[in-house]
């Protein structure tokens, strides 16, 4: 196998109240309420038709304050080492984030959010309508995750990622 | 704000039963049972322990045989044209995709996933766990989905995107 790469380019931004790492929520449902909104560069305005028919999205980003990473890392629910594909960390060996969000609104380019675990100016890349038919399953397995999910909901980042 | 570009490195590739768009399934949903494997290159292998303890995996990848894109298009559920990001067509300004799979085994770089409906010989770019506490919301509007959900199950792609 040949190792390809594959560029993306910025779509727009997310503007949010997480302006550092410390605090911030770990994932959308830890971050229950917290509102944003993601602007668009106006080119990309007619893409936009049809989704505010959906209460929900898919939004795709780049971790782009994450630096480097390790093929072993702990993540912020646990103290034992799991591999970097067993974890959500931000840094991974592509830093690309997803997160589903409540969508409120639409208005032109700007997206009005809710349950927002992204960091403020976070560049994004993709948006999808989100679908629980496609996206959304019962898993039976949580594994290492299991005896720490019930944390997931209140739990904030430390400076483990900074 | 300025349009910033992001480069990612395949991770590894999928195998899977899928070699040409016509007919393949159009999301996991509609590929129940159907299996595929994962390689990744073998420098990663570490960054999978502890992922077999999980059930299902978000796996995130390039739409490599995806050309161009329109910004606003018509999606295989439906004939009336809807804005790109109210889609998941794999022609999107940036072709990442995404599908929510079945692990059922981990051996050294090789992972043995089920509900595939991601074309042979893609690209990955990332791996992580699936959480449904995490991923997984009940939305309450489907937009222009809502009235061909119950088609996803069983309709196949046809030539729209080749």
């Amino acid at each position: 196998m040949i190792e390809k790469k594959f560029t993306y380019h910025q779509i727009g931004t997310i503007t949010s109240p997480h302006k550092e790492t410390k605090g911030m929520p770990i994932q959308p449902s830890s971050a229950k309420g917290i509102k944003g909104e993601i602007e668009l560069f106006s080119r990309y305005s007619d893409g936009l038709k049809d989704l505010d028919g959906f209460s929900h999205i898919l939004v795709i980003y780049d971790f782009n304050k994450s630096t480097g990473f390790s093929l072993q890392t702990k993540p912020f629910l646990d103290d034992k080492a799991h591999g970097v594909f067993a974890t959500r960390a931000p840094q991974r060996p592509n830093p690309i984030g997803i997160s589903v969000l409540k969508l409120n609104a639409i208005r032109d380019n700007r997206l009005f959010v809710e349950n927002v675990d992204i960091m403020d100016e976070t560049p994004i890349l993709d948006i999808k309508p989100y679908v629980s038919a496609f996206d959304g399953v019962d898993e039976e397995k949580l594994g290492w995750l299991s005896e720490h999910i019930d944390e997931a909901g209140f739990k904030k980042a430390d400076e483990r990622f900074e």
